[in-house]
């Protein structure tokens, strides 16, 4: 169902309106790493995380009357926001379905990006309820955040940007570490890969205790985490990978990688210093996969996707307290 | 003695080697400063700022024998991680002349990017006389940070990059705001606008008290400031504007503008908000300018350069309070 011609398809859709993010890199870091490290930093990206991409791709593919009446998404981070402003910029309109005890700037967000915010209580309504209610009313679009062909072609787009900026470098073979929840990101990287840099391998990063991927990859059959919260990387907390992505990760991808949330903070802190990019939890455990887990890692050269930057100014403050 | 040709030929010997910074916007930021903001991120530069870019050209113009001979810097800040880190990657080597007092962080930076840090008292000693006779011993070339042709044609590649990009956006007109110090990235932009996007005119901003530049535009004569130290803006606290480049501010920049340290602190926090970049005081007065002097900029898009992100975590936090 995915494919590299769908990914394709999807980067001529958003030239001109995704960034192209730019490799970085510390003298610091590749000391830490003991090789070289090179950072994409997606947290550059529209809304602050590699979401819009999918979003962009996936409303950008609707047929005329479809996009003209709309879409509909369930969340209430980086995906409620990339669906949000990609719709504004299409001209349409958004129904996002939030909690109604979400931290309040990310409500402000959404609906600052153009989205129409629907809140929901979590202790006594389900949200699919109310989403398919005003799905059948209104005619809109659902776009799932990670197991949705178009979403994965979107995330895809930051795969052959790397295969073309790594070319340049003479960067032919390695391992891309990549902030995995259900697999969007990782799985439209992996086959972009396949088809434009083979040597590159795509590897998830999860926090441990939410090694779904992981242990998924490990078995061969998708594994559960026992819960979805409790973790400060609330960006890549997900229940189980997708049943789209799974297949797309068993085939293409190396061996998961997992760390600590002490690990992601600290990382944080390395990225404020050595990179000057603002990084979220969720968004940095493929950079401290590189960073603390290197006799995991093989090679000259390893490339770190951050996914995004979406932190509020406490947890940023938390991270910091590494440098002290 | 600057030229565009200058300029020019830096830019092919950075080629590279120097990153090419993106344009990164925020429909947040836009609707703060009632027009479209483009912001260039130099503090994605090697080092954490623009002075690689003058460090380097200047370093790649030396003949053969006076580059292996080594280079010799009297800097604390970005000037000296830019030179160390340039000449290291010349395989040549670098004396960075510092005060015993600076910051340990930024002393063991400059040693860690291959410096050779030598310490004087500031109560007792004048570098000048320090480095001079280590010039003279070692046959070192002195790098000056700002009042030096090759230097400022290595800035001048900002512009270049600069005019390029906002020529693919189609924004032919507007202003440029540079954060100023002693005036070698407002002189360098300045020269490449003039040949390569007439339309765009570099305006230099400055901390409020430490305006010399503004003044000196606005008098037509060199104006001093009465202190150099006691702003936040450390990196941009300079007695008073080159003679090398106060001619060229003089007949190619529109009026200076200067912000407030809370401005410089709100704007850091703003950017670490809305583009997930960290900004250090002294690079953040001209994107600060963008968002609180809207009266003094005409257009419909205006174009900040924020030059550094070579900032503490203790001042930082100090900015994300305005978040709070």
């Amino acid at each position: 169902m995915s494919s590299i011609k769908m990914i394709e398809a999807a980067a001529e859709r958003l030239k001109g309106h995704v960034r192209e993010t730019p490799l970085l890199s510390s003298p610091f870091l590749d000391e830490i790493a003991g090789r070289r490290v090179l950072v994409k930093p997606e947290c550059l990206q529209h809304t602050g995380s590699f979401k819009f991409r999918g979003a962009w791709s996936a409303i950008s593919a609707l047929d005329a009357g479809a996009r003209q009446r709309g879409v509909i998404a369930y969340s209430s981070g980086n995906h409620a926001q990339g669906v949000a402003y990609a719709a504004a910029r299409h001209g349409t309109s958004s129904v996002i379905v939030m909690p109604s005890d979400a931290p309040k700037l990310k409500i402000d967000n959404t609906r600052a990006l153009g989205g129409e915010v629907v809140l929901y209580d979590r202790a006594t309504e389900r949200r699919e309820e109310i989403g398919e209610a005003l799905a059948t009313q209104r005619g809109l679009t659902l776009i799932r955040p990670y197991d949705e062909p178009q979403v994965i072609a979107g995330q895809g787009t930051v795969g052959l940007e790397l295969a073309r900026q790594t070319r340049d470098l003479n960067v032919n073979q390695g391992d891309v570490l990549v902030c995995c929840g259900g697999g969007g990101l990782s799985s439209g990287i992996a086959l972009a890969l396949e088809h434009h840099a083979p040597g590159l391998r795509a590897r998830p990063c999860e926090p441990d205790g939410f090694d779904d991927v992981k242990r998924s990859l490990a078995s061969g059959t998708i594994q559960t985490n026992n819960c979805t919260s409790g973790n400060i990387c609330d960006a890549i907390l997900t229940p189980e990978p997708g049943q789209i992505t799974f297949p797309i990760l068993q085939r293409l991808c190396g061996p998961g990688l997992s760390v600590s949330e002490q690990e992601a903070l600290r990382t944080m802190a390395l990225a404020f210093l050595r990179l000057k990019l603002v990084v979220e939890p969720g968004g940095a455990v493929a950079l401290a996969s590189a960073l603390f887990r290197k006799d995991q890692i093989e090679g000259d050269t390893v490339i770190a996707i951050v996914s995004g930057g979406n932190v509020d100014s406490r947890t940023f403050e938390q991270a910091l307290e590494f440098l002290t």
